[in-house]
């Protein structure tokens, strides 16, 4: 009886991961009650491994592994030296989100059997072109035939161990703030995604400059990891995560690694939406907002900062803030004309994408 | 014109992975001049990092990743809990190689949407199962919406800085030895994707208890991490591979990972295949001998020891010996006559299996 299956689609990628996190809890209970550390960042940006174990450090090593596959992650017109750039800039950036250096990155990949070895060495040029951007070394893997590009990468970093940031640690009255303008990436992968006619209508009304932006934001994103860095050596971060999966969706990640009951409040004309974004959005008619609030992929950075410290801190790095933490409990957007709305968490679900 | 098309299964997965390091090499240079490790552990079982740079460490972090998908590496027997069995198997061999403990795993998913939750939990059972069978908590990971099923595992260990064993190493006069039986995964996958009518017969030949053995070994192996961890305290091992190839393609690395030009003699009547193994080649018609040089995924260890220290190793750990490491530069083994013939290295090629 097939209706009466339960599948995991039916679940999407959050209560899928709710459910092995819990699973791990269960059956690894004996490991924890020596390591809580581990037991603690299971499920955050990556995990912290404290390798007093092995050899006193003051640093924890930090770990975290995403994989991306052609169907669902890569639009047709992503190159393979995109393609390559794009695996190593997910997995730093989920890295930066802890305020850790990289330090070595490992790459697992599947490959169709016909791909031309004119590709695969373009998709391994972007691999090391990234890696020597992140100034990190290609330190292994694996290769396997696949019916579709499967690219799996694994990064490993360092962060000292009085300076890890992570989800958890916000509190009432800090600031929440973003590294940089957000729904960039979504207006650009609008455009790509969209038919040959729109993109030549949409070519006709926008300057080819912002076009170009757009789409280069979408295809050849940047890791914040120097941004990560500095928050965590500052001090006055209490939370920090990458957006990727949208800022409402963060935002909520933000709230329920949070041991206390927090709520967060921003407001609609603080969210840096830049123009392009807004122009794009409408043609698509996709509200701007949305871009920002429910899709991601602009692979910047979400801070809750010490309130009495941003100001230093702004002058280190670029912060535009979008509101506070609160104790409400809830997750409220102020609209351009002042009215407290509830924002819903939403965000990508790849397993839904 | 497709016929002039140069496409990636042509070369291999050796050949692909020698491609990547070549590259790699060229292109991360700079890095190397301050990180020799680095490039040297490039291609071994698992990457070496020393971790002085991020703290005092006596070890080095070892790390490897290794990827498997549904259509190349999973009978349609293996149940969800065995293929979660065997990726954390496969990535703890890997260590395992270089005389690591096992730290902990990433594991990194893609999953059809239509799998049934019940077998996503039987998976997490297996993968959790063989967490705790090596005593190594699951770090973190992803999950992703994917055609087949795709597991990629990440595992961290550490090593005694001076006890590494990597595939370099050996020297002329040392013992070849493995840790035990070869050929019975072989086998065990033989019967598995024989027709139902083979295995009917062969089920009336054999024992229940040898076919449940050999199906057993290919179905849920077991890495051998004591044995690696004992080779490498020992300080008498001088190289040290998993043989997951078969044990003539392990032989060639060795020779390869050699700065030296080494060569390697074996000797066929001292090859560990068990009765079973012969049984069930001759059933197949495949050539028993073929099954341990050819085949591998049994996951013994491969041992390059010094001679003199061959006796006292053998008191802690299993250790079959089947030949000795010459100067010639040629791989040879001696038939059961004492004839001499050269050993073709061959091996199984994952893009083209």
């Amino acid at each position: 009886m097939p209706s009466k299956k339960h599948i995991i689609s039916d679940l999407g990628e959050k209560k899928l991961i709710h459910r092995i996190i819990k699973k791990t809890h269960n059956l690894q209970q004996d490991y924890y009650s020596k390591h809580p550390l581990i037991k603690k960042s299971l499920g955050d940006d990556a995990a912290l491994m404290d390798l007093s174990e092995i050899g006193p450090s003051k640093n924890f090593l930090v770990v975290s592994s995403d994989m991306l596959l052609a169907k669902t992650h890569f639009p047709s017109q992503m190159s393979p030296r995109e393609r390559g750039w794009k695996i190593v800039t997910v997995n730093v950036s989920d890295i930066s989100a802890m305020g850790a250096i990289p330090q070595g990155l490992i790459l697992s990949i599947g490959l169709p059997g016909d791909m031309e070895i004119r590709q695969f060495d373009e998709l391994m040029d972007g691999v090391l072109e990234a890696c020597n951007y992140y100034h990190i070394p290609l330190l292994g893997g694996d290769t396997n035939e696949s019916s579709q590009m499967v690219l799996s990468g694994t990064i490993i970093g360092s962060v000292e161990k009085s300076k890890a940031l992570m989800k958890s640690g916000a509190r009432p009255g800090d600031i929440v703030a973003v590294s940089g303008d957000l729904g960039l990436a979504a207006a650009g992968f609008e455009i790509l995604l969209s038919s040959t006619l729109d993109q030549d209508k949409i070519k006709s009304i926008l300057p080819e400059k912002i076009i170009k932006k757009v789409i280069q934001k979408a295809l050849k994103p940047q890791a914040k990891i120097k941004e990560g860095i500095i928050a965590a050596q500052s001090g006055n971060v209490t939370a920090l995560t990458d957006i990727t999966d949208g800022l409402a969706s963060e935002l909520e990640e933000i709230l329920k690694a949070s041991d206390l009951p927090l709520g967060i409040r921003i407001y609609e004309d603080k969210i840096p939406l830049p123009d392009e974004v807004k122009k794009i959005g409408e043609f698509f008619s996709k509200k701007p907002l949305d871009m920002a609030l429910h899709y991601g992929e602009d692979f910047e950075l979400l801070f809750c900062i010490k309130k009495d410290a941003l100001a230093s801190l702004k002058d280190k790095i670029k912060l535009m803030v979008v509101g506070e933490v609160t104790s409400t409990g809830n997750m409220e957007i102020v609209d351009k004309k002042g009215n407290i709305n509830i924002l819903p968490p939403g965000g990508y679900q790849h397993l839904e994408g």
